[in-house]
C-alpha cells in the first residue's frame, strides 16, 4: 500500500516547520511557473491557459503518487515541442481537434506510464543512452529557440524542422515589427542578464547567495509586468505587437476527452515517445536531487507518479507534463521538504488562473518567446558533444544522428534514429569482439594479452580469450577466429578458450563450440575451456554438450596451463620475461 | 583479381580426370534437378519452364564467381515460397505482372547481394540466429507441404497462411478427384519409400552404398515417367487430373526486365529478405561441404557468386535462386571436383529444356506436389526444437515466434519477428547482467563467486564482478547494484569493481562510474577497478576519467586484495576454507 501511495509516509508526520518551508518554496515556484506555463503552452501551439491548467491538478496527483520529495512537475520545453509535433500531424494549430489531440496525448501518456509501472517496464528507459538524450535535448533546444524567433520578429512563420523554419523566416526578416522586435530583443537581453549577471551583482551588494538566486529567478515576472505595462501605456497592441489576448478565467474544465479510436491510434507512437522522454528527464532530475539529501527515488514508482500527473492533466484540460529540471532545482533550493510544496504550488497557480488572467490579456507573445529562448538555450550542451567525441566515436555517432534527425527530420525521428543507431552499434561491436591470445604474467597466476604484456607462452598450447558473450551474432566469428589461429600453428597440441568475459553462450554459439571441438579433434588438437562462469556452465550442463565434449573445463587458466603444458614456462624464460616485464605498462 | 574471379584458380589447371568426375556428377544432378526445377516453379506460382530457366545461366554465373567447389545453385523450396509470397502481394498468380515480379525479385536480390559483397555486409547474415533460421525453415516446410495438399487432392484452394490454407481445403475435401488423389498419395508414399527404404534394400542386395544412394536419388524421375505414362495411357487428363500442359521449348528469353520504379520499390523489402535467407542457406551448405574436404569458402565472395547467379536468373527469365542443400550434397557425393560440374549441369538442363519439354506436357501436377512435400518435410526439424527448448528458453522463444509468425502471418513477418525478438532478448539480458560478489579461492590467486565457491573475503573490502560490458542499457543497473551492495555493509572501506568481463565502457557507463566514484568517495569508501582490459583502459585514458578518479586500477584482483586488505585471509581462515573447498564443485 505504502509502495503505491508514497504520501502515506510523510503525510501522517507532517510538521508545522515543514509546512512553513513548503509554503515558502511554493510561493517562489508559483512565481516562476506562471510565466513558464503560459510560454510552454504557446510553444506547444496551445492557448496559454492550457499551460496553467497543466500546472494545477497534475501537481496534486504527483504529490500523492510520486516518490520524489522535491520534484516539480508541469509543462516543460521538450515535451511541449513533442506535443506540438504530434498534435500538428493530426490537426491544424488553433483547431478544436488540435486541443483535443493535446489532451489525448496527456491521457495516453498517463495510461502508458501507469501500464509501464504495473508491468515493471521502467527498464525500457535505460535504452535511451546518455549521448542520445543529451543530443536530443540539445537539438530540441536549438529547434525550440528557432521556432520562437518569429514571435521575437513579429512575423508569421510556420515550419517543424530547422530548414523549414529558416526558409520561412528569411524572406520575412524585412517586415519585422519594430515594437515587437524591441520588446523581444529587449526581453532576451534582460533575461540573459538576469540569469548570468544579476546574482553576482546582488551578492556583491550584500545579499545572501540563496536570496540573490531567488530574486534572480523572478526575472521573468519583472519582464512580464514591465511589458504588460508598456503595451497598455503605449497601445502597442494596436501597433502590431501580438498579445496573448482574452484568457478564460475560472476553474479548469474537468472531464474525460471523448474516445476517438482513430485519433488515439494515430497519437499512440508519439505518446509512447513522450512518456519515455518525460520519464527519463523526470527520473534523472529526481535522482540528482534525492542523492543530495540521501533520499531515494524508486524509478518504477515514479512511473505511477508521472502517469497519475498526466492523467490528471488530461482530466483537467491540460497537456502532457513531466518533472522539470529548472523548477525542481528552485523548489529544492527554496527549501521544499515534502510533496506538499507541490500542492501549495497548485493552489498558487489556481489562484493565478482565477484572479490574474485579466492581467495577462496584454502580455506580448514576444516576451513569452524570450522566456522560452533563454530557458532552452541553456539546454544546449556543446561541452557534452566535445566530451563524447573524444571518448567514443560510436557514442558520438549516435548523438550526431539524433541531433541531425531532430533538427532536420523531426523530434520523434530523432529519438527513434538515435536509439536505433546506438543499439545497432552495440550489436555490431558485440558481433566482432576483441580477441586476445594470452600468456602468463611471470611470477603470477595471471594471464594477459601477448600483444600488450611480456608474458610466457608455449608453442604447443594456445590460450585464447574472447572478450564477449558468445551468441548468434559472433558465433561464426568465433569459429573463424579459432580456425585461423590453429591453421598458423602447426606445433599446436591444445587450445584453451578462456571465458572470463563470456557471460552467455546461446544455442547458436553452442553449435559453433561443438563444431570447433569436432573439427579440432579431427585435426588431433585438444579443445578446452577455462574460467567458465557459473551461470554459463549451468546452461551447458542442461544441454548434451558435455556428452560429446572430450576436453577439460578448468577452473582457472593457470590450472589449464599447469595441466596441459607443465614444462612451460621454464625458469630461464621466466627470468627473461620478468626482466621484460619491468618495461611493461602496469595495466591494459 | 583472383579474389573476384575464383575460377581463375582451378580453370587453368583443370584436368581430364576432374572433367570426368564433374561430368558424372552433372548427369546425376541434372536428373535430380529437372523435376525439382519444375516443382519449385509451381511452388513459386510460376509456369514450370521458369524453373528450368532458373537452372541454366545461374549455374554458369556461379561457376565463374562462386568460391565453393561443389555448391549447386538453382531454385530451392524456401526461396520459392518467399517469391510466391512477395509476388502474390503485387499481382495475381498467372498474370504477366506476377511473372515480371518474380524476375525483378531475382534482379533485385542479385544487385543486393553484389552490393553487400562490395560493402562487406556479409556479417549482417550473422544476425539471423540458428534458432530463427531453424524455426523459419521448419515452419516453411510445414507451410509448403500444406500449400501443396490441394494438388494432391485435385481441388482449387488458395491461401498464404496455414489458417487460410486449411480453411480453404476443409470444405473441398469431399470433392477431391479420385485419380489425382491416387497419383498424389501414391507418389508421396513411393517417394518416401525411395527416400527411407530403397537405399538399405539396394545395399542389402549387394550394391555399394554410394551407388545405392545415387539410384535412390533418381526416385522422382521414376515417379514422373510412370505417371506421365499413366496419364497418356488412360487419358487421365480428361478425367480431371491436372497436368503441366504445354511448355514452350527453346532457349530461355534473354533480356533485362523493364524498369518499373513502383514495382521495384514494392518488392525491395522482400528482395532483401530473400537475399539474406538465400545467402545464409547457401553459405552454411557451402561451408559444411568445404569443411569435409578441408577447402575454404569466403562468405563475402559467396555474396558475389550468389549475386551473379541471381542477376543471371533475371536476365534469362528465371526467378531467385540460391545454393540448395540436397542437390549440393548429391553433387558432392557424386564426386564433383570443381564448379565445372555446375556448367555441365547447366548444359544438361538446357538440353532438357530444348528436347524434353514435350514429354512434360502430360506430367500430373500431383506428382510435382508429391516431390515437393517429400522434399520439404525433411526440413522440419522437431529435434532441434526440443534441443533448443532444453538449452535456452530465450532461444526457444525466438524460434517459436518465428515458427508461429511464418505459419499464421507470413514468411517475411516470421523472419522479421524472429530476428527482432532474438536481438531484443539479447539486449534485455545485457541490460540486467549477472553480478557476483567474489572472494579468493584459498591457495590460489583466483577469485570466484561467494555463492558458488568457498572463498575467503574480508568485511572491509567488497570485490564485485559485473559480467557484462558496461553500456547505456545497464549503466543505471550498475549504479543501483553498487549502491545497494554498499548500503548493507557499514564496515566497508574499499570497493573493487572487477572487470574481466567488461569488454566496453560506453559514454553512459562512464558517467555512471564517475557518479559511483563521487558518491562512494563522499561516503568515505574507496572505489577501485581491477582486471580492466587493454582496449577498455585505452578508451578510459582518452577521456578525463583518470583526472578525477582517485582509486587504483589493479592489474589483477589478487594484487588489489593484497594491497587493500593485506591482513586477510588469515592462515586459520585459509585452512578452514581449504577444507571446505574439498566439498566444492570443480567448476561453476
Amino acid at each position: 500500500m505504502r509502495a503505491w501511495l508514497p504520501f502515506l509516509e510523510w503525510a501522517p508526520v507532517y510538521s508545522k516547520s515543514e509546512a512553513a518551508n513548503d509554503l515558502l518554496a511554493a510561493v517562489i515556484v508559483t512565481i516562476m511557473l506562471v510565466p513558464q506555463s503560459l510560454a510552454y503552452a504557446m510553444l506547444a501551439g496551445l492557448p496559454p491557459h492550457v499551460g496553467l491548467y497543466a500546472s494545477i491538478l497534475p501537481l496534486v496527483a504527483y504529490a500523492i503518487f510520486g516518490t520524489s520529495r522535491t520534484l516539480a512537475v508541469g509543462p516543460v520545453a521538450v515535451v511541449s515541442l513533442m506535443t506540438a509535433a504530434a498534435a500538428g500531424q493530426v490537426a491544424a494549430q488553433g483547431s478544436a481537434l488540435y486541443l483535443e489531440a493535446a489532451v489525448v496525448l496527456a491521457l495516453l501518456s498517463g495510461l502508458i506510464l501507469v501500464a509501464m509501472s504495473i508491468l515493471r517496464l521502467g527498464f525500457l528507459a535505460n535504452f535511451l543512452s546518455h549521448p542520445v538524450i543529451s543530443g536530443f535535448i540539445s537539438a530540441s533546444g536549438i529547434l525550440i529557440a528557432a521556432s520562437q524567433a518569429k514571435h521575437i520578429l513579429g512575423v508569421p512563420a510556420a515550419g517543424d524542422t530547422l530548414y523549414e523554419i529558416v526558409r520561412e523566416l528569411v524572406p520575412s526578416l524585412g517586415s519585422a515589427n519594430p515594437y515587437t522586435l524591441a520588446i523581444g530583443v529587449g526581453s532576451v537581453v534582460f533575461l540573459f542578464w538576469v540569469r548570468t549577471r544579476l546574482k553576482p551583482l546582488l551578492v556583491t551588494a550584500g545579499l545572501k547567495p540563496r536570496a540573490a538566486d531567488m530574486i534572480a529567478k523572478a526575472g521573468p515576472v519583472v519582464a512580464i509586468v514591465t511589458t504588460i505595462g508598456a503595451v497598455i501605456l503605449f497601445g502597442l497592441d494596436a501597433r502590431g505587437v501580438k498579445i496573448v489576448g482574452e484568457i478564460p478565467a475560472g476553474l479548469p474544465p474537468f472531464g474525460t476527452p471523448s474516445f476517438n479510436p482513430q485519433l488515439w491510434w494515430d497519437l499512440l507512437p508519439a505518446a509512447v515517445l513522450i512518456s519515455l522522454v518525460g520519464f527519463v528527464e523526470s527520473v534523472s532530475v529526481a535522482q540528482t536531487l534525492a542523492a543530495r539529501r540521501r533520499q531515494r527515488v524508486v524509478p518504477d514508482r515514479e512511473l505511477t507518479g508521472l502517469g497519475a500527473a498526466n492523467i490528471a492533466a488530461a482530466l483537467s484540460g491540460g497537456y502532457p507534463v513531466t518533472g522539470g529540471f529548472a523548477r525542481s532545482v528552485v523548489n529544492f533550493d527554496a527549501g521544499a521538504e515534502t510533496p506538499m510544496a507541490g500542492v501549495f504550488t497548485a493552489i498558487g497557480i489556481l489562484a493565478a488562473t482565477l484572479l490574474l488572467t485579466p492581467l495577462f490579456r496584454y502580455l506580448p507573445q514576444a516576451v513569452l518567446a524570450a522566456t522560452i529562448i533563454v530557458a532552452v538555450l541553456s539546454l544546449v550542451d556543446f561541452a557534452a558533444m566535445k566530451r563524447i567525441w573524444t571518448y567514443s566515436r560510436a557514442d558520438f555517432a549516435a548523438m550526431a544522428v539524433t541531433i541531425l534527425a531532430v533538427l532536420f527530420v523531426g523530434v520523434e525521428a530523432g529519438i527513434v534514429a538515435g536509439v536505433g543507431l546506438s543499439l545497432a552499434l552495440f550489436l555490431y561491436r558485440t558481433s566482432r569482439p576483441h580477441v586476445a591470445i594470452v600468456g602468463q604474467v611471470p611470477g603470477t597466476e595471471h594471464f594477459r594479452n601477448v600483444k600488450r604484456h611480456d608474458v610466457a607462452t608455449s608453442p604447443d598450447l594456445l590460450s585464447i580469450r574472447i572478450d564477449e558473450s558468445l551468441y548468434f551474432a559472433n558465433a561464426r566469428f568465433l569459429e573463424d577466429t579459432i580456425y585461423d589461429a590453429v591453421a598458423t600453428r602447426p606445433e599446436l597440441k591444445n587450445v584453451v578458450l578462456m571465458c572470463p568475459a563470456v557471460n552467455l553462450i546461446d544455442a547458436s554459439a553452442l553449435e559453433s563450440l561443438e563444431a570447433i571441438a569436432q573439427r579440432l579433434g579431427a585435426a588431433g588438437v585438444g579443445f578446452h575451456l577455462s574460467e567458465v562462469k557459473g551461470p554459463v556452465i549451468d546452461a551447458l550442463r542442461r544441454s548434451d554438450f558435455f556428452s560429446h565434449f572430450k576436453g577439460e573445463v578448468f577452473l582457472s587458466q593457470h590450472e589449464a596451463v599447469r595441466e596441459l603444458s607443465p614444462q612451460t614456462p621454464t625458469p630461464v624464460q621466466l627470468a627473461a620475461a620478468r626482466n621484460m616485464r619491468a618495461r611493461a605498462t602496469r595495466t591494459g
